[in-house]
C-alpha cells in the first residue's frame, strides 16, 4: 500500500493526535499562527502520521510548506519524514535580510536557498516556478519509490496561497484570474502525478487524496483569493466559508469513479484513515479525533459526527448532523475592519457577523445547514427544532470537552532572533545571516 | 423534430420577437409583473414560437403556468399552442372569491376549477398534487403525439415558486428543506418523461432542454427560496443572483452527455434555437435578440455576445465577455427593506446593493464576472482595465438602443373587474363569481 497526500496546504494532519497538541496563542478565540519569530513548534511527544508508518516500512517525503516550527528540533525529518523539499514558513516577502530574512527553502536537512533570491516569486506579475520545482521533486520521489517500498507523500503546495504564483505556460490562462492561473497548474500537475502512478502500474495500489485546509482567504479576493461559493466568510473565520472545503479521492479499482458523498470528514480523519490503509492502529494513550473513512469511501456509508470549530482554544461553534451552534461569534475587530481588513466582503448577517467578540454560550445561534448552507437565518430559539438541536449539540461539545487534555503553549512566545537567519546549510551557501539580540515576547496576531 | 420544453417557470420564451414586446409598468426602474387585476397582455402582434412552429406541422401543448395575461384574447390557445393545462397566474392564496378570486386552473379552452379548491395546495404543510397532475399532462400529451406528429411541449412547472409546493411521496425528503422537496419532485418528474422518450423511441429526435426563467428568489429562502450560491442579491433584482441561471440539454446522440459549456446563453435564444431545430428563420420583419445555439450544442462552439439586463424599460446593466456595467443600482426602496422584505439576506455590498435608485450611466460600476462573480469588488475607474470595458460595452448598448421599437405598454393599466371572476366554462361548474365595478387604475408593484 502505497499513499500519495496531496493537500493545497495540510497540516493539520500532522497535528492530529491531540486537540490540544498546540496551545494557542494568549488571545481569547486568537487565530493560530506561527510566523517566523514562533519559539514553539510542534512538540516531540506528538507522534506524527510519516513516524507511525515507519512501522509498516513507508518512506515518506513532505513537499512544500511545514509550518510547524522552524526551529531545528521541529524540522520534519526529526518527525518522521525521510526527506522535504519546501519551506518552514510562508512564503511572504521579500524582505530586507536585515530587520526579517527572507524564508529558506530546504531539501532535506539543509536548505538550499530562499524565497526570493534563489526561489524567485514576481509580485508584479505573479510568476514563479514553485509548483513545476514541487511537481517535479514529487514525481522524482515516486520514481524512486514505488517499485521498492511503501511511500507516503504529503504534497503541501501553496501557489494559491497571497501571494498567488503561476509558471509563465499557465499565467493569464484562465477567467479567473492569477488565482486561477495558479488553479489550473496545480490541477495540471496532479495530472501528470496521476499519470505516473498509472504508467509506473501502482495506480490501484495508491491511495490519493486532495483537499485543502481552509476556505478562500477572501481578504486577497478576487485577484489573489479563491471564492466560498454560497459560504458565509472566509479563511480565518469560524463560518462555513472559512472551515468547509471540498475534496477528492482517488483510488482505481478501489473508489468508484464520480460518484458523490455527502460524509463530513475533517483532515484529522486522514491521519486515521492512512493508517488503516498501512494495517496500523492509532496510539491507544490518547484520544483520536479523526475517523476511519473507509467506510465511506469504499463502501459509501454515511456516519454522523459532530465537527467542533476552534479559534485558538476557544470553541466557537460546533456542528451535528445538519445542525451548526455558534457559542461565540467574531469575524475581526473593528480597528482591523476599519483598516479594510475584511474576512466577509460584501457580507453581513445581522448579529452573526460582529466585529465584536460575541457571547452566545447561554443560548447559541442556531442554524440548519441542509437549507440554510449560508448560515443568514438563525433558528427561532422558540422553535421545537431549536431546543432538540440545542441538547443534542450541548451533550456532544460536553463529551468532548471532558476528553480534552490541556497541552504546553507553542504560539505565545515569539523572539525575533529565532527567525530564519541562520539554518543548518547557510555556510556552505554563503547566506548566513547575523540574529539581532534575544528578546522574548510575546506574540502578536491580530485576527 | 420534436421538442419538449421543461422550465421551472418560463415566459420570456414566449416574447423574445421584439425586446420591447411588452411595455413596463410607469415607475422608473420597477420590474414587470401581471397581477389578475391586470388589463394588458401579449399583443397579437408578437408571433409567439407555437405559432411559428404550425408552419413546420408541430403540435403545442403549455403545462402549467402562462402569466402573459389571462383575459380571453391573451389565452394562450389564441397564440399558437393547442392545449393548455395551467393556470394564467401565479399560484397564490387561497383568497376570499369576494375581495378576489381564487386563481381558475384551464384545461384548454375553459376552467377546471380553481387552486385551494378543486386543486388544494396545503400552505402549513406544503403538500399538493399538482407537479404530478403536470407530470400526467406531459406524459399522456407526449404519448398521444410522439408518433403521429412533431411536438413542442412547453413544461412550466412551478412547484419552487412560493408558496412551495410538493406531493406527499416527495415532502420530507430532502436536508434542503420544503424547497429540496420540491425540486426532488420535479427532477423525478423530468426522469420520468426522458424515460418515456426512450420507451416511445424518440429520445434522438427530442431536444429537451431545462433551465429557469430567474434566480432564486430570496425573499421566499431559505424554507421557500432557493440558493444563488455565489452570485449577488436574488430574483427582482438585476444582480447576478436574480438573472443567472444553470441550463440543461438533453439530446442523445447530438449533445454529448456530460459536457458543460460557458457559453453565455438567454432564454431568448431558445425561440431562435427552437425554430433552427424545426428548420424554420423567424420573422425578418423585427429584430430577433435571441441567438441560434445549435453551434454551442452541438459543436461546443463559444459565442460573444451582450446580454441587456432590464428592470421595466430601464437598462440597469450590460455584460460583454467577462464585464458587466451596472447602469442603475437598486434593490429594493427603504421603505420595503424596512418592512423586512431583502431581495439580498445576508450580503450588502456598499455603493452596489443600493435602496435608493443610484444612477451611474456616467461612470458605470464594472466588474469582472470571471474574477469576481459576486459583484463584490468594482473595477478602479482608473484602471485600463475598467477604460477598455466601458468602451466595448457602451458601444454594444448604444447598437441596441438604436434598435429598440417603442411598444404599446401592457402592464401600467389594472382593474378589479377584470380579475379571474367568470373563466370561460366557470357556469358548467357552478363556479362563476359577479366581478365588481370596472374601475380602471395605475397598476401597484413596489418592486
Amino acid at each position: 500500500m502505497a499513499a500519495v497526500v496531496a493537500a493545497t496546504r495540510w497540516w493539520q494532519l500532522l497535528l492530529v493526535l491531540s486537540a490540544a497538541g498546540m496551545g494557542a496563542s494568549g488571545a481569547h478565540a486568537g487565530n493560530a499562527y506561527t510566523p517566523q519569530e514562533i519559539v514553539g513548534g510542534i512538540p516531540d511527544s506528538e507522534q506524527l502520521l510519516p513516524e507511525l508508518l515507519k512501522k509498516a516500512g513507508y518512506v515518506s517525503k513532505i513537499v512544500g510548506k511545514w509550518h510547524l516550527g522552524h526551529r531545528p528540533q521541529f524540522h520534519p525529518l526529526k518527525h518522521g519524514f525521510d526527506e522535504w523539499f519546501g519551506s518552514p514558513n510562508c512564503h511572504f516577502g521579500p524582505y530586507d535580510n536585515k530587520a526579517r530574512p527572507n524564508i529558506p527553502v530546504y531539501r532535506d536537512w539543509e536548505m538550499v536557498g530562499r524565497y526570493y533570491e534563489e526561489f524567485p516569486i514576481n509580485l508584479k506579475t505573479g510568476e514563479a516556478n514553485l509548483t513545476q520545482i514541487y511537481l517535479q521533486e514529487a514525481l522524482d520521489f515516486i520514481k524512486r519509490q514505488a517499485r521498492h517500498h511503501p511511500f507516503f507523500l504529503y504534497w503541501a503546495v501553496d501557489a494559491t496561497h497571497a501571494p498567488v504564483y503561476a509558471s509563465k505556460p499557465f499565467l493569464g490562462t484562465s477567467q479567473r484570474g492569477r488565482y486561477g492561473d495558479a488553479v489550473r497548474e496545480i490541477d495540471d500537475s496532479i495530472g501528470k502525478i496521476l499519470e505516473l502512478l498509472q504508467d509506473l502500474h501502482v495506480a490501484d495500489n495508491t491511495f490519493v487524496f486532495f483537499t485543502s485546509d481552509n476556505g478562500a482567504a477572501l481578504i486577497s479576493a478576487p485577484e489573489q483569493g479563491g471564492s466560498n461559493g454560497p459560504f458565509l466568510c472566509g479563511k480565518q473565520t469560524t463560518f462555513e466559508g472559512g472551515m468547509r472545503e471540498p475534496a477528492l479521492a482517488w483510488w482505481p479499482g478501489h473508489v468508484t469513479a464520480g460518484q458523490v458523498s455527502h460524509q463530513l470528514g475533517s483532515i484529522m480523519d486522514l491521519f486515521t484513515t492512512s493508517l488503516a490503509l498501512a494495517g496500523l492502529t492509532p496510539p491507544s494513550d490518547r484520544a483520536i479525533d479523526g475517523l476511519n473513512l473507509l467506510p465511506t469511501l469504499l463502501q459509501g456509508r454515511l456516519m454522523d459526527r459532530p465537527i467542533f470549530y476552534y479559534r485558538g482554544d476557544t470553541l466557537m461553534a460546533s456542528t451535528l448532523g445538519q445542525h451548526k451552534a455558534h457559542f461565540w461569534t467574531w469575524t475581526n475587530s473593528w480597528e482591523n475592519f476599519r483598516q479594510g481588513i475584511d474576512f466577509c466582503p460584501g457580507q453581513n448577517v445581522s448579529g452573526v457577523t460582529t466585529h465584536n467578540l460575541e457571547d452566545h454560550t447561554k443560548l447559541p445561534l442556531i442554524f440548519h445547514l441542509g437549507r440554510d448552507p449560508g448560515e443568514r437565518f438563525p433558528l427561532s430559539f422558540a422553535s421545537a427544532e431549536y431546543q432538540e438541536a440545542l441538547s443534542r449539540i450541548t451533550s456532544v461539545v460536553q463529551q468532548h470537552q471532558e476528553a480534552l487534555v490541556p497541552a504546553q503553549p507553542q504560539l505565545n512566545v515569539c523572539n525575533w532572533a529565532v527567525m530564519n537567519w541562520a539554518p543548518p546549510g547557510c555556510e556552505k551557501l554563503g547566506k548566513c545571516l547575523t540574529p539581532p539580540e534575544s528578546i522574548p515576547k510575546k506574540c502578536l496576531w491580530s485576527h
